[in-house]
């Protein structure tokens, strides 16, 4: 059960000027799901994207970098679920190419304006016949108000689609910003997750697109995890049509550019919180809050630490103040000179621990309370300089272990 | 069920002439549990020890590294479970001063002559009064041939006591090396585990058990994992009572002086192991040895990624053979500049994985075969250097969720 997450109304995504989508069954593994995407770009639109940097990634993400680095206009992106392709070798990267070709010769274009991704079981070669078999039946559907439809069409171990869609005027103009994502396990993004896709119709110069997605990125998919396992395929692509018919944006600090940016951010951070709340086996949201650091960095690694450690996830499970294993995550998180006896715990208003020991004035029922919330925020302050930093994460219960050992079968 | 774990033959377990345990019920948490363990040692006795790196360390880690480094003879430690006596402040420090002044008043020691040592729950306060309470009847119970009951005496969720013993020969005479550890969770030790007691009365240059200590930890505690929360109170001590008669080792390369580090390191590797069979929830015992390597750091690093990776650990559990997840998890195991290209896997004797893909011969069926065993063998070649290492962790099952769940309850 997702936590406080529903599917989106098809009606609140607004479609994008320029985007198309097109989704269709091709039975990459499983028969009878939509598991074939195709995007479809006019002309003219500005493409720029983050990508796993798991040194073991996917062929369908070298070959998105070595297509966005020729420079050619990309005019299609084709999706696939149910096979990762990575750990494939070479033989993968040939067969990701193949599918780029077929759709390529469909679209009359050259297939480095397609830019291919895939998701699914990793280590297994990509039926290359079935995607290019579908291929025909994704073009016929194309539709800019199949936002939805595509979000359905992405998921792996989702059990609920995931999108999201702000509107924002700029310079007079109405501008959207619409996004889609999956993800469920595999989940600790570092540059992107596995998988985003936004698009805009706003005008902005196209060399500032790819600092406005490493930003959004920054902002959200790089600030959740649900295992800590860095997936192979991890991409998360913006989109800017430049349709909106507004004076192009120069400069992201603008006035334009700030209310481009924060709509972007939006979004995003709608989508990467939507991954974690869907976390496999999930049952608790939880944010994770770690200020007083003297650099972020340093705050990234306590944070994490707390958000990646299996005691204090079962601990959220079960609902139960076994508050010292986030104190434990801290100590080991690699700060090595932090000292213990300045940090400050929280749990939502709750405080917890002052100066590296429990409170006289704590008492579990109060910690029990915050505890049993379905969405909960975890505040460590290491009391030791101005930088903080927010993860989102969730907690670890049978059902993750359940959908993990059966996730093939 | 621990993996082809027995509990030990107190009868195997030799006993270390100069060393002497008693264990009790004190009721530190839960009654009619041997849960207090004094060691006494005799004059002459050398003792050295490597503790957590948790920053959060606990404050009997705290004391212990006090009094060994006062350079006073040390002539008991005190050990209760029940209670880690750590995020606890300035007053789990004054509460551990407390129980080692008593042991010392009991003894006719000076407090710094005590090394304290406590797991258990983190963030409650230590019970002095218990402790103190227990003492007089763990005194009268001293006994040198109680390394079993000590055994016993220090579990927490531990399912089953461990212990290790061996007898060699140095100079002509019999040299006993004899140890007990403990624990099941919070287990991903760095410098030491979660309790380790070992002694010998083999005759070494006081100068020399540090560096033994330090060697042994670091073939064996340092080399394991379960789910890779490195405890607050992990300690590891080695004990040289020095009276088994022979000439002094002067050096760990002399011929004497490699029997005893042998002894040491068989005895240190065998206690790390038990604490893995008996991991919390395990069912298989996995060991994961990286070659191939420019470094040792960077073999662990691929190591430890492995044996962390929540999708590996039941993936294991599962017997699934979705090995896609190991080339994953040496994808984002932080070698910057690691080519897949160069990768090769082997699971056991079956080579699924040859230049970052899957070998065209490997059939599911082979990897199943293995997958379905309680003890495997993962073997990752990097082939970019001559470096290698192995740890040794667990599958990740739901009974882990389930203890983690309910330790406190």
């Amino acid at each position: 059960m997702p936590v406080n997450l529903l599917a989106p109304d098809p009606a609140s995504l607004h479609p994008v000027p320029g985007v198309r989508w097109g989704v269709t069954m091709a039975g990459v593994r499983k028969a009878n799901r939509r598991d074939l995407s195709v995007i479809a770009l006019d002309a003219g639109a500005s493409v720029a994207g983050v990508f796993t940097q798991n040194r073991f990634c996917a062929a369908p993400v070298q070959l998105c970098r070595e297509h966005l680095a020729s420079g050619t206009e990309v005019r299609a992106l084709l999706i696939n679920t149910g096979n990762a392709n990575a750990g494939t070798g070479a033989d993968g990267l040939a067969r990701a190419r193949a599918t780029c070709e077929a759709l390529a010769g469909l679209m009359g274009l050259q297939a480095k304006q397609v830019l291919p991704f895939s998701t699914g079981v990793i280590m297994e070669s990509l039926p290359v016949d079935r995607i290019t078999a579908g291929l025909p039946a994704a073009l016929a559907a194309l539709d800019a108000n199949a936002w939805g439809l595509a979000a359905e069409g992405i998921m792996t171990t989702d059990t609920i689609p995931k999108a999201a869609s702000r509107q924002v005027q700029i310079a007079g103009k109405t501008v959207t910003v619409t996004g889609i994502s999956k993800g469920a396990g595999m989940i600790r993004p570092n540059m992107a997750t596995m998988l985003g896709f936004m698009a805009t119709d706003a005008v902005i110069a196209p060399a500032l697109l790819q600092s406005l997605v490493t930003q959004a990125a920054d902002q959200s998919f790089n600030r959740i995890t649900i295992d800590g396992d860095t997936s192979t395929n991890d991409s998360f692509v913006l989109i800017a049509t430049q349709q909106a018919g507004h004076a192009a944006i120069e400069s992201l600090d603008s006035a334009d550019g700030q209310i481009l940016r924060e709509a972007v951010f939006a979004v995003a951070r709608e989508l990467a919180q939507a991954i974690v709340r869907d976390g496999e086996g999930a049952t608790k949201f939880i944010a994770v809050k770690v200020s007083g650091g003297r650099d972020e960095a340093e705050c990234k690694l306590a944070a994490y630490a707390i958000a990646h450690s299996p005691l204090v996830k079962t601990a959220f499970f079960a609902s139960d103040p076994n508050l010292g294993r986030i104190l434990a995550a801290v100590g080991y998180a690699g700060i090595a000179d932090l000292d213990q006896a300045l940090i400050d715990l929280h749990l939502d208003d709750v405080h917890v621990v002052h100066q590296g020991g429990r409170r006289a004035e704590y008492r579990e029922e109060d910690g029990q309370r915050v505890m049993k919330q379905s969405e909960i925020t975890v505040h460590v302050n290491l009391n030791r300089g101005p930088a903080s930093t927010t993860v989102w994460t969730c907690d670890l219960s049978h059902d993750y272990v359940t959908i993990n050992a059966d996730y093939r079968s």
